[in-house]
């Protein structure tokens, strides 16, 4: 059981059919088409924070706004910010300070970093406006702690968080055994690559550790399918 | 367009929800259940050819048989063998001599290789019963021509050919752009790991070349969904 300091997580990803996120020489492609660009973008609209990797973060520079006038608009109406809070994963502050979250669309910022991220570097994107940082790293081990972080955005409000990728961070959330739920848009296309980022990479699961799921939906949408799964953590 | 001197040719593979075919280990695990299972025996009745890779074969060491005996007896009154023609692709002729398809069912057995395939290896593979080996390389790289194999095994009488895996073959086979359709079959577990083996690994297609798929169908089985792909070859 989940302990209920926590979030609710859930990952969404596009994958291509063979489960890669993007090509080996990690170029973001297209995977899904508008209609599940509106899911996705009413998914963050829901959320209280989106969060990504810096792998992602450095690769792809995403703003990780609500693309919707409507659905910002919306988020006001009920009292809240435009965007979720954007959420890097961040253990040494490699986020560039222009990059496109600090840049694009109003609203909070949140770099997760390690205790071995340099100071100056911390003190630098703190300059860009509702940018926070958050050390999640007690034990020292100069990596963010997934669980420790997750309780301490808990505590900065954040009950629904949105997990965007990539495929490291996906894997050691779930590795962490705190994800609720797993979304996939699986895409009509090949990308095939032994070294093509995957919906989860990282270290892996050996045949006794196996993250177990239970298929709560699937939908055909436009030219792929989504797949909802609901992550079973004993 | 295909050409009509080529056999049908579907991929089959179980797949977890991360697009893994197994463990980092290579280790073979229960993706699907019961049902998927007789669902791959009756595919597997229903074909000419059954094909692996070598790394397969080393890995799993499959017998590749039609396991149901009713679908055997069928086989038969059809005025077939009682398995499909069992086929390795092994360009240096390594699948041991004492392998399980030469000693489980009944049937013939094809080892396709290169010319770099050493004249003794053949000879002793081909001492087992029903068994031949078939040369696709006539450019001489020392790997198998996976055209060429196929048109040489349509010349064998194969009209319909299920590829099995592994991740390198399932992707080399994509890559020479003569697979008709791709099943997979995403089973209820993640498995995570960049070093697992995908559902299409080798070196994988970049941002211009990606293979283009059409859903042709999909269906819950189990605790898992089956998904159907037709390849569109340019
Ligand atoms: N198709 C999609 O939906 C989608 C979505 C997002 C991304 N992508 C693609 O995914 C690729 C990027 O994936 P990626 O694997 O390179 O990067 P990533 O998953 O975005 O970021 C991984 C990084 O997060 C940091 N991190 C910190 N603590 C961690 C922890 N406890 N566990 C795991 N990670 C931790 C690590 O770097 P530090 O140790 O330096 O902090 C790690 O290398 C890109 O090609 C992008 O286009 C696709
Ligand atoms: N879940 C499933 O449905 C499923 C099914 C099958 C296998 N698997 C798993 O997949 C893993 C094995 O996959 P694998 O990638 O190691 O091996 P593989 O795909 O079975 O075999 C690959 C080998 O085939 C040979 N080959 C010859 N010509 C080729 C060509 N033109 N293109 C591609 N390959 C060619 C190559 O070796 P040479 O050059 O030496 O000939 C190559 O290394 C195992 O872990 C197994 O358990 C899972």
């Amino acid at each position: 059981m989940k302990s209920s300091d926590l979030p609710f997580i859930f990952i969404n990803s596009a994958m291509s059919a063979d489960g890669k996120l993007s090509t080996k020489e990690r170029k973001q492609v297209k995977i899904s088409g508008r209609a599940d660009f509106e899911r996705v973008d009413t998914l963050r609209a829901a959320s209280d924070g989106i969060m990504v990797g810096i792998g992602t973060m450095l690769s792809d520079n995403p703003s990780l706004t609500v693309k919707s006038e409507e659905r910002r608009k919306e988020r006001v109406l009920e009292g809240k910010e435009e965007n979720p809070v954007r959420i890097i994963v961040d253990s040494h502050a490699k986020t560039p300070t222009d990059a496109d979250i600090f840049k694009k669309g109003k609203g909070k910022k949140i770099i997760v970093v390690s205790k071995a991220a340099p100071a100056d570097k911390m003190n630098s994107l703190e300059k860009n406006p509702d940018t926070k940082i958050i050390v999640a790293d007690s034990n020292g081990l100069g990596r963010v702690d997934l669980v420790e972080m997750a309780k301490l955005l808990r505590k900065e409000g954040i009950k629904a968080l949105m997990v965007e990728g990539g495929a490291t961070l996906n894997a050691g959330i779930l590795a962490a055994g705190i994800v609720d739920e797993i979304y996939t848009f699986v895409g009509n296309i090949i990308i095939g690559g032994k070294n093509a980022p995957t919906f989860a990479d990282g270290a892996g699961f050996s045949e006794n550790e196996l993250l177990r799921l239970e298929l709560i939906s699937f939908e055909k949408i436009e030219d792929g399918i989504l797949l909802k799964w609901k992550v079973k953590n004993e």
